[in-house]
């Protein structure tokens, strides 16, 4: 009994000075920014409001501008770094003392936009609506300036490009350095930042930018902050993401369209072969077939299966948002499906349909397919085994349009084509560093993040990997029904708090365990 | 010995009258052509130069008064009769005491015309090639007018919209009259013929045409004559048709394209779904798979049988030509192929391909397919079997958008729609009608003619069964490389030529056996 009492009385102890001591920053965070909220949404609206496709360089460099000043006012050391393509905006705030550097990257571009899609407001003149808009509507309405002065409540959202995607790390982590300030607790870490101005136009000059300033750039570990938290809304680290590649592949009938009435059932048709070749790619419980396809995965560890079974499944909600009843993972759930690399068709074209079909045996079939890559695949390998699986099943496989010599000399001709393509990235979770990242979270939130070994999508993060050999997280922190890289994109004002006091906890993470 | 000598006199004598006297009146048709050539292409000229596209009602309507000087010149009765849409050209010549009356079916519409594929000509100015044009050249050019006035060559071409396909048959049947009359044979058949003006627009009013004329459009025997012939250029009787029916199947994924990162493995990808059902329902010898596929075929006789053997085929030839080595059909030539119902995907569409390709599990992924019908195939029972086969796969099929509510019960949901159509016809080889038409062509050219029992084409031919019940033979005459629907159509002038001597000997056909 007195063993029990005693037990208590430390379980007490423990979870007390936890959550005080880290409620307390919790507090001072958010009274900052309860009595802030009206500054730092007057400077995001800035930075929103200044247009930033990729292709548009002088504005870009606006960004860039606007970018390295919202730096400097807080003391961080910033310049403006020339690429080949668009400016990074590189920042160092150095702390005495510190003995590790944390760095973090975002991207200040944003999609490109289609102004007539958007509903009755414009991309770069940002406006908050006291919630979601309802599919097909304009409601609920935008909030007049002046009635916006009061206190934003968390379900409103700001409407404009890049709201979510991908300003809004810029602006929670320079608001987090604020309210770190404000509530006088000392810095830790030396901090460095990098904002890319081109990621949605391919990150085309990280590379070379990487390489060229390898040594301004050394840290200990880098967050990647962009992309939606998960589902449940629960702050979120991943620590991974997918590789892709993609390839085309053309099946050939007559070498022009012929009459489906004189020549149907003898003439070859590449619609039906195309068909029946993709249908020996996967079974119908979503397994690949091709031979070799899971072969060169590395294995989930012990701990990160153990995050994957922590995160709750959203699977059922997700099913009914997207109208349909089975997935095609089989006993899988979503989080599990996308740990694996996927073979996905994304376009079929053959003939015609619809109004303008004719009767006709067409002359070629098309499918363009993308294959997301997990951590140990290869992109040209995993191409080679579907390249050897079409060769399977009887196929001569060429990889420019066959002449008739070609086509005369083998009864199945496919070309195949594509295939670039970078792999994916993973950093393991019980790295020293992943586990003092986690805990920052979970000592501030009282509650472990969700924790994601990989991201479904794909971000060419190996380019860190390979040129610095850091360890890179994921740190996303918009709301998923963010619209991104569509029309309506937005924010939900919530998320950019809770984004402020993750990077908080992020920036004043300890440097042992 | 004796008998066997006897024998040989008999089979001699047989054979010299035979030839001898079929060979006279082959003499005296050719000549009759051979000294009347400019005739004959001049006023075939004037009848090409009149715009006759289904929609022209105006220049239509000049087709069919030009058409019906042609037949009143010639004796032949004529009269204009009007439908809902474009008329149609009737004739009738009456000869004392024929027993029996031959129709003649033609078309003098012709495919709509995009002038600016024509290679260097105008599709409604006909001119002379002295040959084939060679493919993505304009040689041969054509020939001055004033130098065509000499001997055509039987290579030289006609180039002109409809030179095939279907005022071809309307020159050489009223030239073929010319022709008997100048050789002073006697006409021994009642003519009556049918020149339609909507072929190629729908045949819309056909059927109500027929049923109204009913009285006036009596006969024993109806010629359809209409399509090219045979590959080995021999004369050419088809004795039926294929139906046609035609569905399309739209099978779901998530009800939006959704990101191929984020959801690829677990939201069901449509195109690969489709691929799967479509490859359910042919195996790789181009059998079809679906249940009761073949059951209503009403086999071939035993006349019918022997008729196809004696086809030489072209399948090396074609192939060649359309640059593939294989046949879906497996051991079965092309004419054995056609004489079977045939399920041919015409479309494939699903998200984008090439440039436009986008990293999407994309929302729905359709097939266009059409099904030609043998005889014995109901259009609605073929789409039945599909359609059973399409649940036999687990798919709940709708014919119409399915809601939320069926998308979210049923694991696979596939819409069909479609399935109008109509069905095959054919007339036995055996009845004492078809024998004599198959005897007057073969004591004419000493050789029996391709006899085919179906073409692959689909012509609603079951409507004049439909409607009067008469047996309907059809009477191709054109080159098959015409370019039919097709910019530079054709006309290769020796088949002209022998269109002629085949419509005189249909004409003069026995009325007994």
């Amino acid at each position: 009994m007195l063993r029990f009492f005693i037990l208590i009385v430390f379980i007490y102890l423990i979870f007390s000075t936890l959550s005080l001591g880290q409620n307390k920053l919790l507090t001072e965070i958010q009274n900052y920014r309860k009595s802030h909220e009206q500054q730092i949404i007057k400077e995001y609206f800035q930075l929103l409001s200044i247009p930033n496709v990729s292709s548009d360089t002088a504005n870009i460099r606006r960004n860039a501008e606007l970018i390295k000043q919202m730096m400097v006012k807080r003391g961080i050391e910033s310049q403006i770094i020339e690429t080949k393509g668009n400016p990074v905006v590189y920042g160092k705030l150095q702390v005495p003392g510190a003995t590790q550097i944390l760095m973090f990257y975002a991207h200040y571009d944003g999609q490109p936009i289609d102004p007539s899609k958007w509903t009755e407001t414009e991309p770069f003149k940002p406006v908050i609506r006291p919630g979601k808009l309802a599919a097909g509507s304009n409601s609920p309405k935008p909030i007049p300036k002046s009635s916006s002065e009061t206190h934003f409540k968390e379900d409103w959202r700001i409407y404009a490009r890049s709201a979510s995607d991908d300003k809004a790390p810029i602006m929670a982590m320079l608001a987090a350095i604020d309210a770190i300030k404000s509530a006088n607790v000392p810095l830790k870490n030396n901090l460095k930042f990098i904002f890319e101005g081109e990621e949605e136009a391919g990150s085309r000059n990280l590379r070379s930018f990487c390489e060229k300033n390898k040594e301004i750039l050394k840290s200990d570990i880098l967050f990647i902050c962009d992309g939606p938290i998960y589902y449940s809304n629960d702050p979120t680290l991943f620590f991974g993401v997918r590789g892709i590649t993609s390839i085309e592949i053309t099946v050939y009938g007559p070498n022009t369209n012929l009459h489906s009435g004189h020549f149907g059932n003898w003439a070859p048709n590449p619609a039906m072969r195309l068909a029946q070749l993709l249908s020996t790619m996967k079974d119908d419980k979503g397994k690949m077939t091709i031979k070799g396809f899971y072969d060169s995965i590395v294995p989930l560890s012990e701990r990160e299966l153990q995050a994957l079974n922590a995160i709750p499944p959203y699977d059922e909600h997700l099913k009914k948002l997207y109208g349909f009843s089975q997935p095609e993972s089989g006993d899988k759930n979503l989080i599990e499906a996308i740990q694996l690399p996927s073979l996905n068709v994304r376009g079929l074209h053959s003939g015609w349909i619809g109004r303008q079909a004719r009767t006709i045996i067409p002359s070629r079939a098309i499918a363009s397919i993308d294959i997301r890559l997990v951590k140990g695949n290869e992109p040209g390998e995993m191409v080679q085994k579907v390249i050897d699986h079409i060769k399977s099943q009887g196929f001569h496989v060429v990889d420019e349009e066959p002449d008739l010599e070609i086509l005369m000399k083998y009864p199945l001709v496919a070309k195949v084509t594509g295939g670039r393509g970078y792999k994916a990235a993973r950093t393991l979770m019980d790295l020293p560093i992943s586990k003092r990242v986690i805990e920052s979270l979970t000592k501030y939130y009282v509650q472990e993040p969700v924790l994601l070994p990989t991201l479904g999508g794909s971000v060419p993060i190996y380019i860190f990997n390979d040129v610095f050999n850091v360890p890179t997280i994921g740190v996303p922190i918009v709301n998923h029904d963010n619209n991104q890289h569509q029309p309506d994109e937005n924010l939900r004002i919530g998320h950019l708090w809770k984004g402020i006091e993750t990077f908080a906890a992020l920036i004043l993470m300890n440097n042992t365990e």
